[in-house]
């Protein structure tokens, strides 16, 4: 019955499809699109939600709630902003019955909406900094997309925050970038380059853009998450002012910061494999499934209550509770399935771990222990299961990050011209260059090689690193030749 | 420089809006109808979701997220649905710079998009029951809209499910009200009436709609959650049918469910006061405030310390962590403000317990615990503390239910004629009737006295209960005779 998961050797986006339809991920729906995130997928958002809400109230941010719709004029007042998003806008021009005076356009991201409210909250310094964070769907109509990775509704969480100095606003948006990347690597183990955005690939209406970049199983690079300094530009569209302390009146400094609904699909496309989906265990719903073995009636009962202990002696075990998640076990006991059925259908949702017992297992008082990123089988005395998984699973985490950043680093190339890189481009992988810093340039190199600027690496101070190479494809050398990636992208 | 509150003997409308307003649960935005959800009561969202969460997840439902944009033909398909939601529908017209060929509408309940993607999902007997929840936005333009009671756009969770028999839908119908039910009288300490909606009620594309409702201290109704069995309505409309154990193709039956930000709006009108909001500790994210008295230099440092100690205790005491939620304290030592201010801050935001600690209660080692829906000042040795608070917060959310309870009782009234009604309702108040069930007759009693049937009462069967007596408008007895419950409402 089971449908077949396209090679990622064959592929890679196919399969990628066929991982987030069979897993029960994500579904098409009838509206162009858009997506359902079905059950599977969902928990992963969950997941995903649990942690980084933490992390995001730790930062000092307290989550509120804005309108879906905006008034179209609330757009035009930053003009960059409105540039950037028009072409993307989904409008509703009637409503209750009739024809709406202004039109409203559907959230694309908020900065707008919720500047019309800091400019009635804010007052004074005292008032400041002011950090706020939503949990949202917002529209962007997009002509080409993907499940997860480009999809007409998304959703996702948008920070906002305002702050009386330029420099508490910059340190912020650093701050955020780091939570992002230490998010990325340690729940959802996958390992990030972080820079700066090339003027090019800047938020519209931003200052600068911060953001953090993942290499997926096909070396091309999937954009995860963004901090922009949006310095006075939406303040002064906006008036959102504030009595200082020297009693004037000035523009507050304000950040913004977002990941969404991607991530899931970053995560997808970084660790799983032609067998299906590999969760890292932080993302998963049920850690282990326990699989009883029963050819026979006769040992059926006994081979069940030994899966129901193991499962309760994994549950009680202090290795076990001392992980900093709780675990989901599952006895799949229904006779109705072959266990290699069974089996099939856990690598493919990416269950961490399968324990197999049967008969002859309990005579000799041993399980199989299979890890689902290594399909290793090991025998393993039921004695010493709960600390094998709490070990397994503890160790799965680290190991899929550091696989996937050796993966990374295998494909990342310093070249030194554009030649070299034009060679090397349909491998794919991450492109280390010394770069001028043309805007235009840039963009004749996606015009060729469909490539571009993933982010501009940064020194200590998070100023573009200086590099004292030619530029790749000027061939000039310049002070203000700087460290680039360059790659191809989702 | 704090804002007053109106008595809710004055205005009890002005009340409502002062408290959302100045506890700063929410505020007006500027898009008409559309409220912003500030961080004091997105916090409470929070708690609500959570506990609701696990309910639902308990109840056998999984989490998804559908489209927030239905093809307006979607909703044309069933066609009481259509006829009762169009007047309330935003559409959009135009999205990515080009008029649609097909107008979305944004959600304002999914019954369609999910019944569209059931269709697909469900083959056989085997797929069912096939539960769902989603967390999400929807949309009704509303005229005349009121902060977290009515509001054009709010916040919900919306179950939607699938049987194959009339009798599990049904039965899914009854257990659902029963977890909203008993969530409502748990959690928001909020007692509820339940039954069944008349006809003139019932949600357009129901069989039947059951409810719960609660009293408010204005005495009028409020509609707080509703459960529908919607039979083979949407089944019949999208063709989501499965092939039987019999060999036979047949319709689904469904059931839809949801609670929506109106719970928070309910919550406030339930318990609050004129100094404030009144928490239930379990909506809670601070519910111990402890405010260090500190009127000299030479004593502060020792009351501030004597402060954080008690915090430590208060945490660390096996009382505290016995109850089943985790509790908040906060050390409020800003000694920029007077105790005197952060009392009135903690009363109108709710909080549910304070401590007062100062150089007098060092020296008699005791300190100064108010519960905020007593509003009584006990005095308190320190070491009986950590228990006293573990105490009051049980008794606090067990004695609010109880009160809200008693209130709702004494003004519950049986009554046996129209007129009889007519010359109490003025006065408010749930008035228990028998009702010979004329749907024009219910029409013309909510013109003349503006109360609706909020419900039918309900035997052990779930049926309407039978009423010996004779209808109270036209006087007549019947086999038809059922008890009904009128009143105002919101």
């Amino acid at each position: 019955m089971a449908e077949k998961i396209t090679p990622r050797s064959q592929d890679f986006s196919q399969w990628y499809q066929d991982i987030v339809l069979q897993a029960k991920m994500a579904d098409y729906s009838p509206v162009k699109g858009c997506m359902v995130i079905r059950a599977n997928g969902y928990a992963v958002w969950e997941k995903i939600q649990q942690d980084l809400d933490r992390r995001i109230k730790k930062s000092g941010a307290r989550n509120y709630y804005f309108p879906f719709l905006i008034p179209e004029s609330f757009l035009k007042k930053e003009a960059e902003h409105v540039e950037g998003f028009a072409p993307e806008l989904a409008i509703v021009t009637h409503a209750g019955g009739k024809k709406l005076e202004e039109p409203l356009v559907a959230r694309p991201t908020s900065e707008t909406i919720i500047n019309s409210m800091f400019a009635k909250w804010i007052q004074s310094y005292r008032d400041l900094p002011h950090m706020i964070n939503q949990w949202a769907n917002v529209i962007r109509w997009e002509m080409r997309t993907r499940l997860f990775l480009r999809t007409t509704e998304f959703l996702w969480q948008e920070g906002h925050t305002c702050h009386a100095t330029a420099e508490e606003a910059e340190a912020e948006t650093r701050t955020m970038l780091g939570v992002y990347r230490d998010f990325a690597e340690e729940i959802l183990a996958m390992p990030v380059c972080w820079g700066r955005k090339s003027d090019n690939e800047r938020f519209a209406g931003a200052l600068r853009t911060y953001c953090i970049e993942g290499m997926m199983q096909d070396k091309k690079a999937l954009q995860a998450g963004t901090s922009h300094n949006l310095s006075t530009n939406f303040a002064k569209a906006f008036e959102t002012q504030f009595l200082d302390k020297d009693g004037k009146q000035k523009l507050v400094h304000q950040t913004s910061w977002g990941v969404s609904t991607r991530l899931i699909g970053g995560m997808i496309m970084t660790h799983s494999d032609d067998k299906g989906l590999v969760l890292p265990p932080r993302l998963a719903t049920t850690h282990v499934v326990i699989v009883p073995i029963m050819p026979k009636a006769d040992t059926k009962g006994a081979v069940i209550a030994a899966a129901g202990s193991l499962r309760t002696e994994i549950e009680n075990s202090a290795a076990v509770k001392a992980l900093p998640y709780e675990i989901g076990i599952l006895v799949d006991d229904d006779d109705q399935k072959q266990a290699g059925w069974k089996f099939h259908e856990h690598e493919l949702t990416g269950t961490p771990i399968r324990i197999e017992i049967g008969p002859r297992d309990l005579e000799k008082g041993t399980a199989v222990v299979t890890r689902r990123d290594l399909g290793v089988k090991e025998f393993v005395a039921l004695s010493e299961i709960p600390a094998k998984i709490a070990g397994d699973l503890a160790a799965m985490q680290g190991e899929m990050l550091e696989k996937a950043r050796k993966f990374r680093d295998e494909n990342t190339f310093e070249v030194d011209t554009y030649d070299e890189m034009k060679s090397k481009i349909e491998q794919g992988g991450f492109f280390v260059v010394s770069w001028s810093g043309d805007s235009l340039l840039e963009k004749k190199i996606k015009e060729e090689t469909k490539a571009t600027i993933r982010c501009l690496l940064l020194d200590e101070n998070y100023e573009p690193k200086k590099s004292s190479k030619p530029c790749f494809y000027t061939g000039e050398k310049s002070e203000k030749n700087v460290l680039a990636i360059f790659a191809r992208s989702y």
